[in-house]
């Protein structure tokens, strides 16, 4: 070990955001600077934000890159002798020299471990489709991407703007673009936006994006983009050409496992690293977290990856307990999701329709629609729930919510029912909070809940 | 059998709010009138109303009674064949002969029946004190109660009203009045509102109660009243008299079960009526639901007495499953209550600390105060969560939440988490929903736990 600078052991964190620097901050916890070394390779400009406020940043609902950023390069160093280089990406893995190589401001360097995480997150999918690469073709994967659209909005005032992709963060995008005054088209290539919900459902999110004054259209194949300049003026898809001053991309992530790849730790068939329930991968000393790993998804016992903060903390922080000496587990995720988008509250967790029956699963549901406070309470609004169980046990599988105002939240309840394995027909004696500004006398869910249980 | 006037056999239903209505509504969606004969006997002249919304009745949140009311006499006696005697107060129950005596517009009757339902519902506490009874003396236990004091308010415009408890329905009349531009004193006999929190977080709600304009006095005993020309003028304490020109009495219930013990039922040592899971009473053929009846607390295992329209409508059910020949069970409570008073959301459930030293537990208490939204996202408010897990188990006993909009609905996490036993280490794991206008990376709820895991 004639690389060591000292006898204290170095921890190597690549990736600066939530995973990796989860990690890093708990380690370091049970570990000061006198036993732990620790750096972070970080290739953008920025530490531990909140990628899921970057729509808010470009809607100018938060005014400010500062305020999604938790804590910075130099707090780090400062606060927690944490050693962060940004700019700097690592582009290789030596698992025998235990080395990470890495370009940076200073050009190409070496940096030897002890212990390493890997923090890479997630790349956004572009299609690779004719004029993709021209100025006004966002994607919005990272803080900087954020800034992006932001400044691009801001200087050139667009008039029309499509995004392409009706998941979580293309319409929490259309909601932005909508917000800053600019005439927005969203084109999905499924029957519904929310592909993670069932169409049935889905269909609510789509009306209510169209009463926002959003143009919406589902099942379009986008197959390019026109552009004059290098700037561009249209997206063509197999029906329509949608002329158009800005294109933002939501197209959906998926592991960023190409450095773990390509060091030779194994990867799952989710595309995403493979981790046991403490986080370490196939390498001895090689933890990972965040975006880039699969884990095990409770209810289909399958392998999932799931791009999401709060799984990245999770995960950093019961890496970097085990890579301390400690113990610490992953539990797992059910798939919660959750956002809203046009005043609409749009929830899920567990299996819908499809994924139920993917994993083997035969399965009754019951949609239920309710309301967001007692009948005759002012503010009272329409909530549609959906439930899924399996037949015979009466298992839950998954729920779904739609609604306004005080709706989405209630997808917590769903969510500790699937984590504890709950059957529906015991779902609907639960003793769950009842006023009458925050529900009617008989909660949505326990209805939902029993009319399913008539039905498994 | 010769009192019958058919050969129809007749449930007759004690009670025509929550408990009794949903027992006879079940009873009737299971067996047609050419199968069962209900008839139900109610004091008052309303049915099955929403008791929780008369604060926002007398508050003028909600125009008018009718609002509240579910469905009334005529709809049951049209839709359900259901017949209703209101006004119509039972004053005996012979359970060999099989007959319940009542007091009605007509005089005293005598009604055979072949099944019974027993629900009376709960009575308000009320002082034995001196001038207890003058006029602009208020208890609010039913819907007449509420049209009584709302129509006070509109009559006589009062200036200054006196709340004496400083429980749900005590601080919910006080918001009411408030709203009508009245100005409210609160006087409490405990050291703190809401006497089911723990002081420490039933010191936030005295904190909103006096920013919204209350007057909020801890520890005062109420020795009487004063009055003048059989109207009241004060209320006198241990300290001080409190000029004022109406008193709202929320000194809290208990379940109403005179007429089952003069029949010769079990009444629990809560002194409510003793019922197994089918909601059975001791009498063959006699069931009770709602306020009145006592039920198996999940936490504590002890009988409890919880008024709320909640468990009412879900025993009732029960109860109407059961005796129409069906199989249904009441699976207890946890204790979870809801409320909104002065813009705090107030919610708790399981045991607080007092509860469970009583129960015999040996707990740990971990407090974290968070927010209700990502800290950079508008609206984000304060909220604080208190939990109590069981030493060495780790088992979570119970939860407080006090907090801003998006506060107190996330009780249902908790509520659920209680009813499947959950240890606190394990709830720090689970798979809440996220989303910047929801919570924090962080749910309140896992802070929460994570922290009290590391301290049971």
């Amino acid at each position: 070990m004639e690389r060591r600078v000292n006898d204290r052991p170095r921890l190597v964190v690549v990736g600066g955001d939530a995973g990796g620097m989860s990690a890093a901050s708990q380690a370091r916890r049970r570990l000061g600077p006198e036993d732990l070394r620790i750096l972070s390779l970080e290739r953008g400009p920025y530490t531990s934000y909140s990628a899921c406020g970057i729509p808010y940043l470009v809607g100018r609902t938060v005014s400010s890159p500062e305020e999604l950023i938790v804590r910075d390069p130099a707090t780090f160093e400062r606060e927690h002798g944490i050693e962060v280089r940004t700019r700097t990406e690592a582009t290789d893995i030596d698992l025998d020299r235990r080395v990470v190589r890495a370009v940076g401001p200073d050009g190409r360097v070496e940096e030897p471990y002890d212990l390493l995480v890997i923090a890479t997150g997630a790349v956004p999918q572009r299609p690779d489709l004719p004029g993709a690469t021209s100025t006004g073709i966002f994607g919005v994967q990272t803080l900087g991407d954020g800034v992006a659209v932001r400044r691009y909005v801001d200087e050139r005032s667009p008039s029309a703007a499509v995004v392409v992709g009706a998941g979580y963060i293309g319409l929490e995008m259309a909601e932005a673009l909508l917000r800053r005054g600019i005439h927005v088209t969203v084109l999905e290539a499924g029957p519904e936006p929310m592909g993670t919900l069932d169409p049935d459902m889905g269909r609510l999110v789509a009306d209510a994006l169209r009463e926002a004054g959003a143009e919406f259209h589902p099942s379009r194949r986008v197959t390019g983009f026109e552009s004059a300049e290098g700037r561009v003026t249209a997206v063509v898809t197999d029906e329509k050409t949608h002329p158009c001053d800005m294109v933002v991309l939501g197209l959906g992530v998926r592991p960023n496992s190409d450095l773990a790849r390509r060091a030779g730790l194994e990867i799952g068939p989710t595309g995403g690293i493979a981790v046991d329930r403490r986080m370490r991968t196939s390498a001895e000393n090689v933890w990972a977290a965040g975006d880039c790993v699969e884990v095990f998804h409770r209810v289909s016992r399958a392998p999932a990856a799931i791009a999401l903060g709060t799984h990245a903390n999770k995960q950093g922080r019961v890496a970097g307990t085990n890579l301390s000496g400690g113990y610490a587990a992953f539990g797992g995720v059910v798939g919660t999701a959750l956002t809203r988008v046009c005043d609409v509250e749009v929830a899920r967790t567990g299996l819908n329709e499809e994924e139920a029956t993917r994993a083997g699963f035969e399965f009754a549901t019951a949609t239920t629609e309710s309301t967001t406070r007692a009948g005759y309470f002012p503010g009272a609004a329409a909530l549609t729930i959906k439930l899924l169980a399996e037949r015979r046990t009466g298992r839950l599988l998954g729920g779904q919510i739609v609604g306004r105002e005080n709706a989405g939240k209630r997808v917590d309840v769903l969510a500790t029912a699937l984590w504890n394995g709950m059957a529906v027909d015991e779902m609907a004696e639960m003793d769950l909070g009842y006023a009458p500004p925050f529900s009617p006398v008989w909660d949505p869910v326990l209805i939902a809940a029993r009319r399913l249980a008539e039905r498994v």
